[in-house]
């Protein structure tokens, strides 16, 4: 088999390649981003690859955009074995992991209908990371499971 | 720029490439045919890809899985130019275009509160596509514009 097709998504010229994504959490990790391909930008999404460290692990990669350590933390959330690759000319030029956040804000949205962050008010989403999930600051509810099912669309 | 940089997205040994999507509408693609990444197909996107037809386009390829006209055929209502390659060992076996099909059932959501396809009923969505959108069976409501909107999650 040909590096090629190995490969699945091919190298980047310029951006950041989001790799060991846990297994079918492409699509979330996308959301979490605010990437839903209509603002033009290329991007490479590889799901249930093959992986010796995950069993199978999704991959995404988006061109031209250099995405912030914060940006790439709150992916921990659903992806706590994700590295993060900048490119630059087709070469990795910064490789990091992502790390647990202490807080996330404005990405998920609380369950609780009359905490305030829900309502009609200038008040953007705030959770503390906490052993068993996150904790909203407003209202103190607990999201133990299924946090993808509370991300925020943009 | 060698093939491999040029394709994105590489070759697939078994399975179904769906190419020439409007740019942008990958996701909607994987909503309409039910993937998420929870099955654990493998699957591969691009999104805003140059395409000398379409300007920018997206290319969805699902590993394993032959589609069929009439599921391919929803997708027209997003993604009119899309052509469909089905795969065997690497090479396409089969090709078509997506055509517009009559009737969509199950795959919309009646926007009308009171149509009986969104009350608890056992009755699945079913609209007849019109012109300049598609009409609901059972209570006539028209979807215009914004059809991604209306995409029932699985």
């Amino acid at each position: 088999m040909t590096d090629d097709r190995k490969l699945r998504v091919s190298k980047i010229r310029n951006g950041t390649v989001i790799d060991h994504i846990t297994g079918g959490q492409a699509l979330n990790v996308l959301a979490i981003l605010g990437i839903d391909g209509t603002s033009g930008d290329s991007v490479s999404v590889a799901m249930n690859m093959p992986s010796d460290r995950l069993g199978k692990k999704d991959i995404v990669k988006v061109e031209g955009r250099e995405l912030s350590q914060d940006e790439v933390d709150v992916l921990s959330l659903i992806a706590p074995a994700a590295s993060i690759n900048i490119v630059r000319e087709f070469e990795v030029v910064e490789k990091a992991r992502v790390e647990r956040p202490s807080m996330v804000e404005g990405v998920l949205e609380c369950p609780n209908h009359n905490c305030i962050s829900t309502e009609d008010e200038p008040v953007q989403s705030r959770f503390a990371v906490v052993d068993d999930g996150v904790r909203c600051e407003y209202c103190d509810t607990i999201i133990r499971d299924d946090l993808p099912a509370h991300i925020l669309a943009e």
